[in-house]
């Protein structure tokens, strides 16, 4: 017969059982700090009716979504997490108690030029709080980054905060209220310009000579948390520029108070995180030893999530963590380097094929115990079972051999230490757990 | 502005916070179930080439998929998980170790006429061993049936075991080898017909009226799993038959050696999940309770997982659960009913907004000692405050006022015990540990 060669299509990622397995590892470590702090689990389909979807419009992103029609349906894949919380929200406003805590972790699709680390089909880990402008809440987001970045233990990290209403308050104070977006566009991007290119682009954008040394003043403020307050606090002030710094001064407060290390959070003036979506507080997180990957995690509070499918105002603050991308920059940098093929700790062998049995049920008393244990089942040699304990990456091989059987014990060989013991069955499973 | 309706479309399913909170709970007992026994985590794309995907070809199948073309690409949505499992396995043949244990845990999509119960986009939970012939791994599936279903929790459960080698071994000894599949398919639906029917299908497929005597006499075998047995090998012999039987045996006694309770495995010579696909043991698993259900969780031995991508011969064994399905099954029958909105067992709240500080603080210590918590930040009376904390279905609700705080203490009400008292802030992560 003919075989068809198997493959993925172009962009489609999958992972080795160990690449999933240590994948797995940091998708727990997102949700169970996710839930720690009273985020309830959304999971919308991956389908949705296009006019739904695509309510927002927008060109770029008609682009790069799979679209197609299915009998009388005009479907479309997500491709973020954001539009199908809006639709949820909006769906269910009725029944949802608010503030609406929620997060979801799913895979999301866009149809990409595939290239190095950009796919087609990745994970997205977001959450965000829905119905609430409580500032303490902007506070909650940076606790939860540095829980999850300690746990995943990249080293040192920093979460820069900004708050656009201290960006448009400075713009306001200075007279640029009107071309705010096209400074903020070049703001965005001053870290990755020249000075010379920043000034010729402000200059273009019509900005004074005395506004163009506020912006690069305004922009080059810099120091402690309470130090970037202190001389925000000395510039021209605004309404809205005063009601931003009051903000961030009660961000800070509050991380403080949430026992996030100061090393970590970082006022920057410079982050504005895209034009049109946020409002006030902005986040995005680096890894100190690795800024070549960018932004690891960013988000904000927006004022509307839902303008296109309800009149109700629903504010609101979130972020994501884009996992698969964050795991194939730190895969290429050689900071994950997954071993076990096996999520079981422990494999079970007969020496010769007559201890099945015995080894069936030495498996089942371990994994009564809570152990997580292969059973191996093949008739191989010894040192064939040995190369695959090794290959899988056990930490332990239980060797069940007549001799032992006898005298109601077993051979254990710890695989990283290589040192074999002989231990009593009756003991087997608190040898293990200790 | 004009707004779009906020749906989703017909047949794509997506449950309220406390329906997905109790969904996890039973999908993480799936998984860790499958990992203690060893299989490790497979995470395929949703999207695969058609080309690929559909490579087996079947007219039925092809009717019920999600396929369009996008750019040079003609894709389709997966609609199982054994086919990406049959790519995948011949796609990493030379990386892989074999025996191949893989557990996934996804969507998948079927463009099915959409009714009650049945969704477009639903959860397969699969486990498969490739690559083995070992009768021993048979039965690690029940096992892991018996304790994925223990901890469910849903009442008494029975796994029906048959072999297909005894079905086709008593057909060969009554001379109806050339026409099984056929007899097969009779078999398959008799606890749907009735007796006179049986006989009548069974007539018009060609049996004599011996054979046909043969037949009933063959199904209607019951009783203990060694009364099956003892029963069988009295039989006409035929060497299939015969090794049929021994397979059965060992099934049952290495079963029995996984203390996998003997009222929860039963032979019954009326299972065969089908016609072309599975070659040695099958099963199939009812909820003594709610029979109308049907099988919870199927599966068996084949003898050739992926021949249309590779000239290897993979003999595999697995099963399947369909959580969707029988979470919405066990939701009518109303067996589940879940009552917690959030993921925390312990809201924290301020009395006055003068306290949110206080309550920041000792949210972050309930948090730091693994509780999960939420902050309560808005600005409501607190008859709304409790109103809210009742509706989200908390456990506990530590509520932060200044006189508790004067002597360094808060209140904690039990919401299902209804008593409140006053705790020591120090105290508090022990008090509500216990």
């Amino acid at each position: 017969m003919a075989k068809v060669t198997a493959r993925t299509a172009s962009g489609f990622n999958e992972y080795s059982p160990s690449n999933q397995i240590e994948f797995n590892r940091l998708m727990d470590i997102i949700r169970g700090t996710y839930e720690k702090y009273g985020f309830s689990p959304l999971d919308t389909p991956v389908l949705e009716l296009s006019e739904v979807l695509l309510a927002k419009g927008g060109g770029e992103t008609e682009q790069q979504i799979y679209r197609f029609v299915h009998g009388r349906n005009d479907l479309t894949m997500r491709y973020d997490l954001t539009v199908p919380l809006a639709r949820y929200v909006a769906e269910h406003e009725s029944e949802l108690v608010f503030p609406f805590r929620r997060y979801q972790i799913g895979k999301v699709y866009r149809a990409e030029r595939a290239q190095a680390g950009r796919f087609r089909e990745f994970y997205q880990c977001d959450i965000d709080v829905i119905g609430s402008t409580s500032p303490v809440i902007d506070a909650e987001f940076p606790a939860i980054i540095n829980e999850i970045f300690s746990q995943f233990n990249f080293g040192e990290f920093t979460i820069r905060i900004n708050d656009r209403r201290v960006l448009n308050g400075f713009f306001e104070g200075i007279g640029l209220a009107a071309s705010s977006r096209e400074v903020l566009r070049i703001i965005d991007k001053m870290e990755k310009i020249t000075h010379d290119e920043l000034v010729t682009e402000l200059r273009a954008a019509g900005l004074s000579d005395q506004q163009i040394e506020s912006v690069l003043h305004f922009t080059a403020i810099e120091g402690s948390n309470d130090e970037v307050i202190a001389q925000l606090r000395a510039l021209e002030a605004s309404e809205q520029l005063s009601e931003g710094i009051t903000k961030l001064e009660g961000l800070i407060a509050a991380l403080r108070v949430m026992e996030v290390p100061e090393s970590r959070f970082k006022i920057d003036l410079k982050i504005a995180r895209g034009l049109d979506y946020y409002t006030g507080t902005v986040y995005e997180t680096v890894l100190n030893d690795y800024p070549e990957v960018g932004s690891v995690c960013s988000g904000g509070r927006y004022d509307d999530l839902a303008s296109y499918y309800t009149n109700t105002s629903l504010p609101g603050v979130g972020i994501s963590i884009g996992l698969s991308r964050l795991f194939y920059k730190l895969r290429e940098a050689g900071v994950i380097n997954p071993v076990s093929q096996s999520p079981a700790q422990v494999v079970v062998m007969p020496i010769e094929q007559a201890q099945i049995s015995s080894s069936a049920a030495i498996a089942t008393s371990l994994r009564k115990a809570g152990i997580s244990t292969m059973l191996y089942t093949e008739r191989d040699k010894l040192n064939k079972k040995m190369r695959y304990a090794d290959r899988m990456g056990f930490t332990y091989v239980v060797l069940v051999g007549e001799k032992e059987l006898q005298s109601q014990s077993v051979s254990i060989r710890n695989m990283k230490t290589a040192i074999s013991e002989t231990v009593a069955i009756a003991e087997l499973t608190q040898h293990i757990a200790l």
